[in-house]
């Protein structure tokens, strides 16, 4: 009844594929690629593409939105936000934080970014064969800490193991709930002409961190990564200025893809000030010689957030009461002209148009 | 004021560590391993040993339940689950299914174990740089027949792409939220004696499918993976007998290492009836090729139900009348001796103990 058959490759059965499993009934849509490359997980064009084209005709609901940072319902009567990230960084210590912190934060404020209260996070492990266990152990630690600060209960969890090679030491994905107080109506869509948009403080800090660990450069005075959970600030922030329209954290792709997108869905015009967005010297100077452009840098524990004018000077005060919020500043508005797109006045006084990032700047940053 | 400093390998601060970045404050518990091995991964005694060891201590709170298939709390009133599951099943396809439905059952199915309807599922993904698109398609299409399958809505996501060797293929996270109804309360502390213990057919299936593909095994009937929702099912037993006590799907570590888990954390003794548990002939005879015991094989689509011995017989009939119930069986019942083990009366006639699975039987089986 049962035979040995001849040895087969067996794993994976890309090209021989078995009698009786199908394959999809929908042919697959015509792609830049025939491969993923580490550009598609950049967090710009080709992720949009990837996304848009292949993930969301599959899945389409109404709560799938692929430009906001979490999803949205009610159950009896509580609005929820429900938002997933896995976390690939590398190296994953790195000056400021470590891959733990990262993933509790970055859920936190994809939460935040609905402008929900998170409550409960998950956290799954793919561990590599070999991986050191003083350095798992230093990672959950890590984890616990940031959850602590953050005010969230790690309520689940998993873990798998993969053999060497393949996989890299450590990814984490990390899920998470929250709660959305009502009168709190924060979508990219609502962004309207008139509204100004702040920045809490100076953009590009995580990926320098990242890069000038992978690159071997040192500063005077250390870059560490800006991580930190924003759900302390966002509430501050509901509480002067209730009815924020949009709030999004720049991560991958930088502020300018964020603000892409946004243009995007809102189908309005942002127009950028160059010499309003707050930026250090030190990543200044070390995006100059990474030859980066720091409006495409990821960052950490930073938000973008539009408001209409009248309310973003009572804005702008709340944040800068607050730690993560001291260096807010107003660094553009939303306008009629040029629709779906970014531009931005120099400090030369010239307007080019910022485009999405396209292809990979720094690859595997959170 | 920015130097550039001599190249460092810059990979990883493993073995050294930038000055700032505290180590963890509590001394790494004592573990028999300094570094993760495939068996941390196993779902038997060494993934148990990690989390108890090094996650629990460090995330201790009231929800957080290593020994069940997801975390439940009130929100507004409403009874919620919440669950998170990586997948890193190697070969990504198998008879019977692929990464992409397995992904979305283990989501579906933790949350229907806590006796939740799932209604929301996130999916997370870390493609390897060089996976093929059509393959990455036809996943993304099997967990939309999945999905619908199952009556759920995939409504957030995540994708990240790692460089070729440090991932493999594909890996998904899937993280879900559902909703308990009134009156369910299924929990492994619920074990009591006399309870009943029924499993929904027959064991062992998915392991072997998936072995058989990578030991290019041949049946004259393919052994294809038993990989279901089983929300369905779950939903027509609540409505036969409202108060089943303990639900859990028998995946990594087989119905042994799940059983021993919950006469570990009920205090209860578990004996199993050798003679009533089904099993199919080919997977019998595949077992005894590998050498496995199908006791410790991983399932899907698989439960055991834990109910009073009152219930039971309603409880089978309505299990019975569902196609993926259509073999349930009575395989044993909670007793008063061996507290925290599982013994076994054999077919022969004698009664052997059966622990945890320790050490690797399958790796990367989901």
């Amino acid at each position: 009844m049962i035979t040995v058959a001849k040895e087969r490759n067996g794993v994976g059965l890309a090209n021989d594929v078995e009698p009786g499993i199908a394959f999809g009934s929908c042919p697959l849509p015509i792609m830049n690629h025939k491969e993923i490359v580490m550009a598609h997980g950049s967090g710009g064009k080709l992720t949009q593409q990837l996304i848009q084209k292949m993930v969301l005709p599959q899945f389409k609901n109404e709560l799938l939105n692929p430009l906001h940072d979490g999803a949205m319902f009610s159950i009896n009567g509580a609005k929820l936000a429900f938002s997933t990230d896995s976390f690939v960084v590398n190296p994953i210590f790195f000056p400021g934080g470590d891959i733990g912190d990262l993933a509790i934060n970055g859920t936190v404020n994809d939460l935040a970014m609905c402008g929900a209260r998170p409550l409960y996070l998950s956290a799954a492990f793919i561990l590599e064969e070999g991986f050191p266990m003083p350095e798992f152990w230093r990672v959950i630690q890590s984890m616990q800490r940031a959850a602590h600060t953050a005010g969230i209960s790690l309520v689940t969890g998993d873990t798998k193991v993969v053999d060497r090679g393949k996989g890299d030491k450590i990814f984490i994905n990390t899920s998470g709930i929250g709660i959305i107080e009502p009168g709190v109506n924060i979508h990219p869509r609502r962004a309207e002409v008139g509204d100004k948009i702040i920045i809490n403080g100076p953009m590009a800090v995580h990926g320098i961190a990242i890069m000038s660990v992978r690159e071997g450069l040192e500063f005077e005075t250390e870059i560490a990564s800006d991580t930190a959970p924003l759900n302390g600030l966002v509430q501050a922030m509901l509480a002067a200025a209730r009815d924020i329209h949009v709030l999004r954290d720049p991560t991958r792709g930088g502020i300018t893809s964020t603000l892409s997108e946004i243009a995007e869905q809102a189908k309005v015009g942002i127009r950028l000030e160059e010499s309003c967005i707050p930026i250090s010297e030190e990543v200044k100077g070390a995006c100059e010689i990474l030859g980066l452009d720091p409006l495409y840098v990821a960052n950490e524990g930073k938000l973008l957030a539009f408001v209409k004018p009248r309310e973003a000077d009572l804005l702008l005060s709340a944040m800068r009461a607050y730690p993560l919020g001291r260096e807010a500043a107003i660094i553009g508005e939303v306008v009629n002209e040029h629709p779906g797109y970014v531009t931005m006045k120099t400090r030369v006084g010239g307007t080019r148009v910022v485009d999405m990032l396209s292809g990979e700047q720094l690859p595997r940053i959170c």
